[in-house]
């Protein structure tokens, strides 16, 4: 069986990652794609990277028809994803990457997203996406909130650790790198060419980012009582990509037992041997999740490395697997590529 | 049925881009692996992108068993290649990616590569592996040569022209820009990051560059006279991709319209709406050539742009592409990818 | 003696590039700087690798005082350029960095611009700022229109060869790699990291580009008769730096010698030994040109490889440059940086 | 007067610094230039950014004539310096940029180095590198050591926090990301840009990066007490600049403040207004420090990020700062030059 896919925000770059993804899966055909100011456009005009494609073209969102389609992505701007969303049919089964179904609560969407949440049914009705944590609400679920890329990187380090309680919760920094296509095709100075290649700089320093909503939610969760970590984003000179550094204090055998137990069975997650670390490189383009163990030269101390690539693991490819899941699929179909390097 | 694949020299750049190309492919299983300086060690150990596959560990070619392969890709420096390929059993089929059977005529070769040929008839029984204009002979070959990556490009943008001939003979100009991973895995200080990142210079100017004596055989061929080019390459700042910018003299409508008849049946080569340039942004790590016409201001003359993976249509993709014509499978099989953009 | 200096349009690359370079001049002081839509702000708030710096707050024009001002560098976009240099007071020296004077037809300005020029006076009073050729009038002029970067690193290549008459001038190509900077500070999609990165294409193909009319322009008038090139720029993923590869008729060593006579004496433009090459990075952030010259295996044809930096020899070191020469200082005053290399 | 200069070791990355950096010096002149691979070339051989400049042919260190000779830069490999730096004649002021004399232990430099020290009368006498907090000693020194470019980056951040005893100095964490200069130009496979461009990894994690030797070193001097503080150096995709992130346990207002006073006359260390972060960007190819402090939202903790050039601050600019204290010159001499950006 075919299922019929509808792909809202397609002119974006996870929504040109999708159509990547998807066009070499066996069981999925891309039926819709909406890009509102592109409307009328093919997607080999907007990507001409997709020009030998066979695919819909571009279409505004109120002129598509539902009625055949089995599952709805929506890469839209968070706010307009829950605007829009409210109005697909209820049989639809959707994958959101927007941010607008990540926290679960109103009052934390509204502290970290600054706008009132207008679809507050739907949003406890959502299931977070992170899929090899959860798993089982995700396989029957109508609504599934694609993680931040950055969100995912850092739960990859930590969510076994604190569920085995083998670190400090009070003392956990995450250090991330991350690659420029994360924040978007958007016309925005700090991303231009000349102004990002040959440099790197902090951000949103001090746990000003929006996707500590996200670690708050989860890590507090797990662990039964609030956890709060500190996060420091940068911005790497490259497309893809993203390394997160994760100091803690705990027993680096006994996070690297704790992670092997953890991910034995993943078909994404890859444990190197220990004192090994990752690199942005050796994920670029798939959707697997590179973690290293280091024990530090001060005993207790640890680091944790992990690397993803953010439009794959990160965003698109996170939310294909997902989308397997909720139809049945087998959960790597469309996804076994092998990374591209150099 | 499943073919066995060897790919002698697994440990360079072109090696590695064939085990990710087949490690998707529906017929064929890698079950040898050799790199002399690493034998003992796994894929996942020399290139770490590719640690999430089951791979045979590498060997020295001499330890090798050859009783069950079916297909060898031999992706060896020039000069080994033609002394192991003289070694390996008759009934194994060959694609050889190094130099050393592109060139039909010992004396060129010599000319060219500096050393004497020792396989001269190997040399003579070699069929040129540029897929598109040698099918036939392909299909039926024992031992395929690869082509060089930018003498690829440049065949791509010039062989219809020629053999229709709508273009001047005697006034063509290959300008021509490559990423660094043309030039493989070797320590060479002006393929540092720090000799490279952001700075172009062209290097083999004035028709020193080996891929002429490429150039000169195949269009000298289709013409049936001697036909030369000039022909600049370029190092771009980037690890992947070929733009080759070509002047001709002939009319843009007519070069146009011999392109689309050419390649109208071709799954890899698409021609571009007259007057829209390709980027190698938009092929990188596909099989897929894209090619732009644009006439000149100056009446008479054109511009002929196309633009390719080194690695994939130009190197280990066109070889993957042949091997499925030699092993009788789909010429497309593994070979769909889309490219990965940004 | 220091000179007073303004700045007009300060908050783009060449404006910041102008500061750069004056902030160690002997002989000049900033004392005015505009930028209208960043008014009231401070050059390192806009520019923070210049916060070093004691700078006067940015302005807009018409808040500026010309009274004690010496010289203006007028750094705003062509047409904006026109009608801001047609109020300035008499006394005051100008160098232009727009397009708005390097056309003395005010036809041909028209042609290439798209909208009529409206200080004709200005346009045929100006003079032609490509200091090495115009060195005498630009000693006594009121006005001088600094070139294109594209069109100054042709003309380093080209000029000598057309007045020595060395050269076939009905056959002359000129295959440009540009860094991103050229384009500006422009928000656009194609000039994004995520965009650019990696990769490369040509634009303006077939003889579109407006660096075109000085190419004319000056050939034409050199030749005493019309002169049209082909011209091809190509966008590199670098952010400064053009490499300009130019395809000739034409006896290498009687170029080389040309070239030798020519550039003897010019303290900035350095011609290589027979064969040798040039490459961006060795110019970078300077205001030296490299100039190669190697002859083709096709008896008759040379290539002519030329690197300048776009930011400094080709925008605000030559502005820099000409602005020595109006004030009566030495002409490498403030231009002797080395290159920045790696 | 003009003081004559040496540069041993000037064929790699910090020695083309010197001479980029004292090509505009007032009052030095380099007259000797050493490179023992590279004897009989010249320096715009091994370096074609500097063939403008009028520079003495690379000898072997032995055919050196150190009579008339000032002051010594040694850019040579560490123990290869010790060698070296001991056969110099008494009345030679040193500037050494190698490891070889920044930790006065010689145990200490035995275990992070791996070889016996073998002039440890010298390695006593030496007196270490960081102008802005040893100038007294510098200026009377016969020998100084200049620091590892990581080490001076996380000392910038650290010093004065730990002299007022404003941070707890059991709880500081150094996330530091590099620029491959720092490697050198060295032949390595990690090194190249086909394995570096576009990616992001750790090394040397978990304290085994021999620049804690310093870290420890200084630390615990300022403290009086033992300091070990956490440290992992990152490799980013660029060729200069250095970025720490410092987690530090203190107050922001306090740490703030602290910088202010300490910094307040410093000609090269800018300390940012209160939650403003610092770039590479913005300080590449110039002798500048930018810091910036930020206050968590984890009450007590603060995040110091600092910012430099590798080998500009980080190695050559510094040694020149020290030189000019040495020879009684200005310490800004030479110096002054404003970053390169774009």
């Amino acid at each position: 069986m075919t299922h019929k896919i509808a792909i809202l925000g397609a002119s974006g770059y996870t929504g040109a990652e999708l159509v990547r993804l998807i066009a070499t899966h066996p069981a999925m055909q891309i039926t819709a794609l909406s890009a509102d100011r592109k409307a009328g456009q093919s997607m080999g005009q907007v990507f001409p990277h997709l020009r030998h494609l066979d695919l819909p073209v571009l279409q505004k969102i109120e002129d598509l028809d539902f009625t055949d389609i089995n599952l709805v992505f929506c890469a839209l701007p968070h706010k307009t994803s829950q605007d829009v969303i409210s109005t697909l049919p209820r049989d639809v089964r959707i994958v959101d990457l927007s941010a607008d179904f990540r926290l679960r609560d109103a009052a934390e969407y509204e502290k970290w997203y600054g706008n009132p949440h207008t679809a507050t049914a739907l949003q406890r009705e959502a299931v977070y996406g992170l899929t090899e944590f959860y798993r089982d609400q995700i396989r029957s679920a109508r609504l599934v909130a694609g993680t931040g890329c950055n969100a995912a990187t850092g739960q990859f380090a930590l969510r076994p650790l604190i569920a085995a309680g083998v670190i400090d919760l009070d003392d956990i920094i995450i250090d991330l790198k991350t690659g420029v296509s994360g924040a978007g095709r958007a016309l925005r100075e700090n991303l231009l060419h000349a102004e990002l290649s040959e440099g790197s700089n902090a951000y949103a320093v001090g746990g000003t980012h929006r996707h500590l909503g996200e670690f708050d939610q989860e890590f507090s969760a797990i662990a039964g009582r609030p956890v709060q970590v500190r996060f420091t984003p940068h911005l790497l000179p490259a497309n893809r990509g993203i390394l997160a550094t994760v100091y803690v204090s705990g027993d680096a055998e006994e996070i690297h037992d704790t992670f092997a137990a953890a991910y034995e069975q993943e078909p994404f997650v890859t444990l190197l041997p220990m004192g090994e670390t990752p690199s942005t490189h050796h994920v670029r383009g798939s959707n697997f999740v590179h973690i290293g163990v280091t024990g530090d030269r001060l005993p207790g101390k640890t680091v944790v490395t992990a690397a993803l690539d953010n439009l794959t693991k990160g965003s698109s490819g996170q939310a294909l697997q997902n989308a397997n899941l909720m139809l049945g699929e087998d959960e790597t179909a469309g996804l076994m590529l092998a990374p591209l390097f150099p």
